[in-house]
């Protein structure tokens, strides 16, 4: 009746403000994209590949229609909706994958998962730095330094769910991977504060010099964040769930889930750290004790207590990732070799990862294929390369953030049936 | 790690264009609006209330916090994202509702839906206007006319909910309401439009003669959107469900419910009806057969195949309901008079509704009680009110807006522990 009066108002005293247009559109995209992305993982999954690549493919798809004339759908990139819809999808993915995860076995990984990060971040950036030199000799230094940046980020959420599509969350490798993750997280935050910082201050005038200050205290409220997420979370946000149990009124245990989820993840944002990274560490800190008592939920499935909400939101995520692959990107040739050279570069440089695995046993292959795609994460980086100016030119051209976008089309198209691959070759 | 970044580059180059703020401020607010939807409807079923009413006090509670000084919450009202998932909220509670109703016994009380919702139609419009009459002799008839339509609005959101938590959905009586409920919709919209198109022709100096016209087309477009949702959607829908039942990808059954639900919901404000009788038209047409064959799903209680996402969205819109009740307003004594009569009338002019029901063995106490709420569409008939302008002044000045907005507080309020009452009281 809202909408319906909005509208009726609107139409007969032509008075909207335009703030509300009915939600009739929201409604619509969210029935394609959550259709898009069951038959695309439908199709996928009957080819033996993860499904979450047929969402991102038919993503992909939904996203280039209009090259077939058919532009009805080109709102959906930037429709806020969706986006806020697909942010939480993110989250509620996170934060599955931390109810997955058992703490003190991550504890155990936590030395290689920080040597991991490490080196999937410095290899990385001196290769697009080098990638960069090559193609783009005539352009400052500072361009490569952020070619190199954008090289560097990693995005958990594709290779999370390729890890959950195939059963292997609970597997040593996955442990690290999602480790390493975290601190890859923390890492890109300095990297970009670095480089902003640099180019910055050319653009000022001044000095490139590096201050150590700053750097330091990111290091040091991330650091703090994660204790006081894992102590204090646990305490506050595990008695609460367990204070649910004698409730009356229903839907207790999943709405406290979210809660929790949200409440950790929107403070990890607020100390200016990823929301995903609260989200994870939500997850981490639940166990199966905190459910016990609730009358509908098994506390040996504790971790499925998201699930149906997360299906609704976490698809729309990748459906969202795939919209925004360009495919008329790949019809230039020099945007083309710069994007091939630059997306070889991008997956060998994640492959020294698997050097920092000291343990023996392990599928090393699997844990630098895990670390490769970019994601959202590369295209936040070449976004913010196509806007910081310098000299009223942006750092990257349009040719060059094409190219990044290539890249990151690329690392995020091949992760799901590499990765499949090689954890499943030897079964 | 999107938000992460985007929060770095706005902080370390400045270009934040304010498109994207972080999500943080949502997630507390979800979390602040959950909590105190659970909390609330824990101490109202410890007092033997519904918990509905506890999500609305407690709204109620957040939204005058200010009146102590906290000021934080007030951006709650107005947060576009809140209302997002407020309106997503109530099209999920009348698609579940829809699920649960039958719908052979509903054709077999349309006769009497139909009747009482014209009683509760024709007799608060007089009542209306005549208590506008009364309380502002000197300003023109139009406004009492305008009045007499805010008076006439059903909200069902309240009352489904109420028959939810007391377990009453399958009542004879609650099928009578939510039948009415339906044709009060499709009366709203004929009623708006014609008091609107009065008040526009005054207002550019012309007559003020009803054109048949419009409203015919309005009823005709409904009709032909109940009899096109109720028979294609029951096939195509009901299809496509039964299709999914086969699908390797996990989810689909609550997903497809779901874009069922959206797009008919979407569908019926396309064609210019409220979101929610598309919602509730969603659930009609699904039964026990177009689950059969999943393999997590009782089809036995395909019902509660969205509760778990239900549960995270139908709390916010009670609470965002509750937290737009000024308790300022009600210090004005002028107001208070005024409302506190055009309460009176818009209570007991739904009663006449009770006149309606020819069955026998009834409860009809029960049927004018749950035809009371005036909720959400009873704010915005009155908000129309106020931005609908005759030579420059609004219909609805600020007194007679704020007392037509206590009128809906104490129908919303009052209706779930008397509704609860009175069909309780011979259990």
């Amino acid at each position: 009746m809202i909408a319906l009066l909005t509208l009726a108002s609107q139409q007969s005293h032509g008075e909207g403000d335009g703030g509300h247009a009915g939600i009739y559109p929201f409604l619509f995209a969210m029935t394609i994209v959550l259709l898009a992305a069951k038959i695309g993982g439908e199709v996928f999954e009957t080819l033996g590949q993860p499904a979450v690549l047929g969402e991102l493919v038919f993503g992909v798809v939904l996203g280039n229609l209009y090259l077939l004339g058919l532009t009805g759908l080109q709102g959906f990139q930037h429709d806020a909706s969706l986006a806020l819809v697909a942010e939480i999808g993110v989250i509620l993915l996170l934060f599955e994958v931390g109810l997955e995860t058992d703490l003190g076995e991550l504890v155990e990984v936590g030395m290689t998962a920080l040597v991991v990060a490490l080196l999937g971040v410095v290899v990385p950036v001196i290769l697009g730095y080098g990638v960069s030199l090559y193609f783009l000799p005539e352009v400052g230094w500072y361009v490569h330094l952020f070619a190199g940046a954008t090289l560097a980020a990693t995005s958990v959420g594709i290779t999370a769910r390729v890890l959950k599509d195939i059963n292997k969350m609970q597997t040593k490798e996955a442990r690290i991977i999602l480790g390493a993750a975290v601190v890859d997280d923390v890492l890109g935050l300095i990297i970009l504060a670095v480089a902003s910082g640099i180019i910055k201050s050319i653009s000022a005038g001044g000095s490139s010099a590096i201050e150590i200050g700053p750097i330091l205290i990111i290091i040091g409220k991330s650091v703090l964040f994660l204790a006081v997420a894992v102590f204090a979370g646990r305490y506050i946000g595990g008695t609460i769930l367990q204070l649910g149990a004698s409730a009356k009124v229903g839907g207790m245990a999943v709405v406290l889930s979210i809660c929790h989820c949200f409440a950790l993840a929107g403070l990890a944002e607020f100390v200016g750290l990823a929301p995903i990274v609260g989200a994870f560490a939500a997850g981490l800190v639940l166990r199966e004790e905190h459910f016990e008592g609730y009358e509908h939920v098994n506390p040996e499935k504790f971790e499925e207590i998201v699930s149906p909400v997360s299906m609704i939101f976490v698809p729309v995520f990748f459906v969202l990732m795939g919209l925004k692959v360009d495919l008329k990107l790949f019809t230039d040739v020099g945007v083309l070799s710069f994007a091939a050279v630059l997306s070889l570069a991008a997956i060998v440089g994640k492959q020294v990862c698997s050097l920092g695995v000291r343990e023996k046993g392990l599928n090393r292959l699997a844990i630098g294929v895990g670390m490769i795609p970019r994601g959202e994460v590369g295209l936040i980086f070449a976004g913010i390369g196509s806007t910081l100016m310098v000299a009223g030119e942006p750092v990257f051209d349009s040719a060059t953030f094409s190219s990044m976008v290539v890249m990151v089309m690329v690392t995020t198209l091949a992760t799901p049936p590499i990765l499949k691959y090689v954890f499943t070759k030897d079964d």
